[in-house]
């Protein structure tokens, strides 16, 4: 038992170590590739950064670049796609968090965006990054299976009408009415699967990934998308506030349709815990190289916040 | 006297159907690129054709063609440029009619998105246009001086936190304040002429333009966007809601700076004139092959809405 808690210890200081240095990395990345704070107009500037670091988990970037070394190649050249799975993934969560759409006054234990900057700045600012995302894309060095029309479809792609965009549509068409469970997934699926998905792609296409891997990483980025959602549904309901930096308890309250709302608890968490064991299933072929994504979906699974 | 009168008319009557011809052929263009209008979820796709098929004069993607055929390319890979170009003009539309910004009822004649769809799904209608902008732009085929990744760089510059949104910025902050000449035209720039640049250049870019010729579209790109600017806050002025299909008098009762705010309606015309001689002048090496680039010039300091 000792010896058993011991390892545990241990796993969750690799998998902490892990993310913080990448993270690091991730962060001089964005640093670097975001316009200096003083550029003018340095409002718009201040609120992109204000988003951009704040704390996040840097999770979508973590995947990319842990997809490109489970495919043999280096993060060099995963880094620009990464960021700009990141920016969007802010833009998403600056526009989601207007008043206008899920009306929230915080986010990673801080004010939202709107309520410092005004609404009218939030939403340039969301629009901003979601411009600069293309910007820092084009920065990638095209393989010879991956051209940079490709990568910039991809991206396009999965934050479009059809997918990111779409989450965030039916999200709030769904909001205080009976949604099935099948409906629930679709926009799981559309919400947090498909940028999370891309992110992994990405990091294949940038290391020059075979088909075959390609196939694998897609679909291991499509369980742990939609266990990630089902995680962060039910830790809406057993978590505070202060744990979770954004506001609990807002999914019931809004009466927003959520996997513990429909099946409960504990059948949820089954449901978080067969999708990881997919995810795991999906990169078998990668073998000893995908032990970092393996560590990622552990992680997710249980995490607390 | 009645010769000058007859060839005037012939001269409007040559634009007015070169516009409806290129209008119609970018028209169906666009229609090819959105996805289809009963596509899931249904009601962002509506409010994104809403706004993108309302009548707009399609300026920008006529310039981008323009440009292409004076530099000897045809229209076919400057397309996908075009419309690219158009998506974005459309959704910096949408979000800045919005409340959070100009609070704008009117647009072409017809409510304003948010007022149809509801402020929520304006904001993504404006996103997804924003994203799928990119998508277009993505089906150019590379010329050799001009890969994907310099034409993605461009259009997000353009579109970007120093430009396109710049000037949204600047002229959110600017409303009520005394503004100098000088920080107008800055203004200006960003929210005008970047855009109407951007769509020459890569009009050029897809004709596989020389340095050179790069160098006289993007100053006459300069040229006609800032007296476009000009001759539309005269027309702000000078017109009735009816005519221009937005609201007229806006600037005025905003408090929003404007040239003939600061400098009158006569000297302001007079400036408008200077910057299309300007224009004309950027051009000349182009010879004969300019000839559809200075009717638009001349088009748009003449246009009366």
């Amino acid at each position: 038992m000792e010896t058993a808690k011991k390892n545990k210890t241990k796993a969750k200081c690799a998998v902490d170590s892990y993310l913080e240095g990448r993270t690091n990395i991730i962060n001089s990345a964005l640093n670097r590739y975001l316009p200096p704070v003083n550029t003018k107009p340095t409002i718009i500037h201040k609120a992109m950064r204000y988003s951009l670091f704040s704390g996040g988990k840097r999770l979508r970037p973590v995947l990319c670049l842990a997809a490109a070394e489970a495919c043999g190649g280096s993060i060099n050249n995963a880094m620009p796609l990464a960021c700009a799975v990141e920016c969007i993934h802010t833009y998403s969560l600056i526009h989601d968090d207007l008043p206008a759409m899920d009306n929230d006054d915080f986010r990673r234990g801080r004010p939202t965006n709107h309520k410092v900057f005004g609404e009218g700045i939030a939403i340039l600012a969301g629009d901003a990054l979601l411009t600069i995302a293309f910007e820092i894309a084009s920065k990638y060095k095209p393989t010879s299976r991956y051209p940079t029309a490709m990568i910039i479809k991809e991206i396009a792609s999965a934050a479009g009408s059809k997918k990111l965009i779409a989450g965030q549509v039916c999200d709030i068409q769904a909001e205080g009415k009976k949604v099935s469970a099948s409906h629930l997934q679709y926009i799981h699926e559309c919400k947090t699967a498909a940028l999370l998905q891309c992110a992994l792609r990405l990091g294949g296409m940038s290391a020059n990934c075979t088909p075959k891997q390609l196939k694998s990483l897609t679909s291991f980025g499509y369980y742990i998308g939609l266990a990630f959602q089902v995680i962060d549904d039910i830790l809406d309901v057993t978590q505070t506030t202060e744990v979770l930096g954004k506001t609990a308890g807002k999914d019931e309250k809004s009466g927003k349709a959520t996997y513990p709302s429909i099946l409960g608890l504990e059948k949820s968490y089954k449901i978080a815990e067969r999708l990881t064991t997919s995810a795991f299933e999906s990169i078998e072929p990668f073998k000893n190289k995908g032990h970092f994504l393996r560590l990622l979906a552990k992680y997710l699974l249980k995490r607390s916040k």
